[in-house]
């Protein structure tokens, strides 16, 4: 019988584990034999396999709760035949040395345009491989489904910190400024999440989106308003703010303070700005990968449906259907897996749409707030060990 | 019968209004009323108070999960006499007004000078006001007492943080470098703490406090060594990290790159460093006030250890014990709250002690895991709305 391979591709998150969890024990409950690739394409490249059929159940199981890319991952992803006719030789060669028949890639965008050329290699090389994807970006910009697996943690860990912070805040005395710099280098749906960190009656952090062209008169006029009227002022900045004219705002800071490739900086950069035009100091928080791999505060409906198109790809393949990943498609009561093109979502990206921007472009509208609530729900409870998250290391068997 | 006012003073921690509502519920079981001063002793100074008798039970329990200072806090502290003679006077007028027979400042090592100061003004005004401390702050640096409550938590929820990066950061591949900068601007202990996000097995972060001076040759050679052994290094570095020569990093990068107030900076100017020498690019997570603030990952120890902080310096107070602060004795089966002179701890300041800072002046002793592994025990189960915790603000009648 073929083997089910699964790869993990692209930065992780965290519930990118829990797919994998649904992969495996999906694969094995069905009885076909199941392997994973060592550092995503890299390893299969390299012909470096783990044999999960093999591994301890409870293996398996510890991947529902652990973040990160378990059989590690990498940005690597597959050229077109043209251009790298000897890699597409060398991936028919392990597919065939492993008896692979089915190939389901986790992964972002630029991961489905390679589950999608990994079907082209099926038909190129004649092989009897079916590829798959299934969804995964804390950036939420995947086409095809109505969000990302992955965005909802993040995005409920963003909301949760920001309140956090906003207590801590208005706690403190009039004047306080405090800006957080998620990420999202060129959709802002996670500096939208933050949107949700006020509760009711209490003003909305600003939301500075890539989406938005930065128009700093607008911004410092909404900032001394905030603290004039509310006494404080709490701002989310997506990394990949830019200019009207296209420019990051990080890359200015970075080409003006360190005079080369850039360390973050859009949070820095506006707290500048704020010092240099208003005279106010604010806080800055860089959350960098906390905001991807904080499985302590994950969404329980994103885990749960993280597992779910995982396991929908398993059945999927094993009758017969290739060249689709796992689309979530919302439902009154829930979300189901469908089946979506990978043609039909491979290489794009969906940013923040218009009528959830509001007027101002400082802030989100209510249609966006009733599309993220949904997704927050719920919270997974995991295992502490010595008073801290029970995240040990797992080691695969090498096939 | 006298009153007993309860103030919040300094920076916020997860916990602070933990000890508010072990302040205010034994209080009030106890018959004596109780109010509170709006932003601590600013307001105090203006006059103006909460009613916490007459407030309702349910936002008093609410207090127990509330992140943030609710009632208000202040930097502000109490000079000498000589210095402030009005304020004295003021503050002697307030008392007076108001009847206030107990007051029981929540405050770290300076806020327990302005206790004592105010035992004091009691003397000079010949008012029959008791003055007491219950202890508070991230950085652990209060004398006379095993831990200052707030620290456990941020200790809790930095050690877990930097574990969930480290495997984010090691399913990556080869050559990834993460800093985390903490606050602690003149001691180490929350850099200190982040030394047990390793799981057993695992290579534990370098730590960089400010009680060891940076010696950038050794740096480098560790950062180095952990790149080559095991592919990955994540760092913990302390705001207040100093040159042998006694200047902070952090004022160093905020020189070179803004000519005025530093912004953070003791983590990106360790990356700046890490580029510039070793052509390392390192992830740089600024976490500022979500680890003051992240009570979703309390420790249940530090909070319930906050409550009764609170509660024991009200049982104090109505016995007629003032110049006190509630210092956390630790025994074989838990912590014993212990009434400690204020002189004792008034404006002194704990680093961590040489015999938890290992030899290589990057890594912690066993000595310090088992000092902080108790205190990190536990997690509190705070409610959730709409996904998200349910901080809802309080609002306090006015006295």
């Amino acid at each position: 019988m073929a083997r089910l391979l699964y790869l993990q591709s692209g930065g992780p998150t965290a519930v990118l584990n829990g797919s994998a969890q649904g992969v495996l024990e999906t694969a094995r409950a069905q009885g076909v034999p199941v392997c994973a690739a060592a550092n995503g394409l890299a390893g299969l490249l390299a012909g470096e396999l783990y044999d999960c059929s093999s591994a301890p159940a409870d293996s398996i199981r510890r991947l529902g709760w652990l973040p990160g890319a378990s059989f590690g991952t990498s940005r690597h992803v597959l050229a077109a035949y043209d251009e790298a006719p000897e890699q597409w030789a060398r991936l028919a060669q392990v597919v065939q040395q492993f008896d692979i028949g089915y190939v389901l890639l986790n992964g972002g965008n630029g991961s489905m345009e390679t589950a999608l050329r990994l079907g082209e290699l099926a038909q190129r090389f004649d092989l009897p491989l079916l590829a798959l994807g299934v969804p995964k970006t804390i950036d939420n910009d995947l086409e095809g489904t109505d969000f990302s697996p992955g965005f909802p943690s993040a995005a409920k860990y963003l909301a949760s910190s920001l309140r956090e912070v906003t207590h801590d805040m208005r706690s403190m005395g009039r004047g306080r400024v405090f800006i957080m710099e998620t990420m999202g280098r060129h959709v802002g749906w996670l500096a939208a999440a933050c949107s949700l960190a006020a509760g009711a009656g209490e003003p909305a952090p600003l939301v500075l989106l890539p989406e938005v062209a930065f128009d700093e008169a607008r911004v410092l006029q909404a900032v001394q308003h905030r603290l004039q009227q509310d006494g404080y002022c709490a701002i989310a900045v997506a990394e990949g703010l830019r200019q009207a004219d296209g420019r990051f705002v990080a890359q200015m800071h970075a080409d003006a303070v360190y005079g080369h490739e850039q360390l973050g900086g859009a949070g820095a950069w506006l707290a500048q700005r704020l010092q240099q035009a208003l005279g106010v100091h604010a806080h800055v928080a860089l959350v960098d990968c906390q905001q991807r791999a904080a499985m302590h505060l994950a969404s329980a409906t994103d885990a749960r449906l993280a597992y779910e198109a995982g396991a929908a790809c398993v059945h999927w393949a094993l009758a017969g259907q290739g060249g689709v990943m796992a689309g979530l498609q919302r439902q009154d009561d829930g979300w189901q897996a469908v089946p979506v093109p990978l043609a039909q979502v491979a290489g794009l990206e969906r940013t923040v749409p218009a009528h959830f921007i509001a007027d101002d472009g400082l802030s989100m509208t209510p249609a966006f707030t009733r599309y993220l609530q949904p997704l927050l729900q719920g919270e997974v409870a995991i295992p502490y060990i010595d008073g801290l998250p029970d995240y040990r290391v797992l080691s695969w068997p090498r096939l």
